[in-house]
């Protein structure tokens, strides 16, 4: 064993860096909450603010305007990085359980998408940064005819189980094991990547 | 060949019921529309009739007062029906075409319950209508180990493909043949139902 002291890992927010970014996570979480609950043009920094349980200069400071702090949260940049961050043959798997791991802490990673009908011409650009940032972006991952129909199946596929977890909340997908779930759901969407 | 005159159809309405039918079904439309928009508490009898193009009166003549309308709009009785009329060999088949079908028609037999979140205790009333008049009727039918889970999966795989054509509005989705599409995303959903 050696005795010389480690120095702190190099990946570990200092405790004010970490308390930023729960800060900034939790004004993104509130904000979301709303969006899937009123028009976009009925929500305003205050309400956000206020739910997110911080002062709505706070929230000026981390994200700016109104329209700043929406049009984060009408990204799905950084969701996709997660959401497709594995090989295409193993695909269907880490999807269906980031989907479900998202579910379970209480966010997901592409649901946003189904309150697009709420927000007017907001929902226009919802719906097109899903697909560019999404569906066009899995597209560009397959191989084989018919990519981006088979794209949107298998989004189409990880929209139903996000929404039959965390909106229908049926009874069953949400007291079963998480590798069960995997393990049965998975093959529907892998068949939509790679098709034997 | 007969010389004999055939009376009417005996299942063609007459004019008078005919547009009854019409009207009422244009109310219902209007209130599905609204309900996909606003809070249930935000909704008025007066804005149903005016999206509708009917008077107030007569929503009232045909459906009672708000309550009554909306617990008409929220459940899923009839379109279980429609969804469920199929032996279970071919229900994946049956059940996606007629997805694929009511989208284009501009409706949905199932796709109203991604707004629970939107109505607060009438939410739940959605989810609970959901469970019994379209979960559980479908695991009824179902054999096998986990009918449940595969009644869920089989009913969030068909929601996706609602998500996906009529509020993500997938590009290919919408362009592609329908039989086209039923022979490509049916076997994922008769997957559910009848395990190889």
């Amino acid at each position: 064993m050696s005795a010389v002291s480690t120095p702190p890992h190099p990946t570990a927010p200092a405790p004010a860096r970490r308390d930023a970014e729960a800060t900034k996570a939790a004004i993104l979480r509130a904000a979301r909450h709303l969006l899937a609950r009123h028009a976009h043009a009925d929500i305003t920094l205050k309400a956000v603010a206020e739910r997110a349980g911080v002062s709505a200069p706070l929230v000026v400071k981390y994200f700016g305007n109104k329209d700043s702090l929406f049009a984060r949260v009408m990204s799905f940049e950084t969701d996709a990085d997660l959401l497709l961050d594995a090989p295409l043959d193993d695909l269907g798997r880490h999807m269906v359980r980031h989907v479900l791991v998202s579910q379970a802490a209480g966010s997901d990673p592409l649901l946003r998408i189904v309150f697009a009908p709420l927000h007017r011409e907001e929902g226009d650009t919802l719906r097109a940064n899903f697909r560019t940032q999404v569906t066009d972006r899995l597209t560009a991952r397959l191989t084989g005819p018919d990519a981006g129909l088979r794209a949107e199946f298998a989004v189409g596929a990880l929209l139903g189980l996000g929404v039959m977890y965390g909106i229908a909340r049926g009874t069953e997908i949400r007291t079963a094991d998480l590798d069960d779930l995997v393990d049965r759901y998975a093959p529907a969407v892998q068949s939509h990547l790679t098709p034997s």
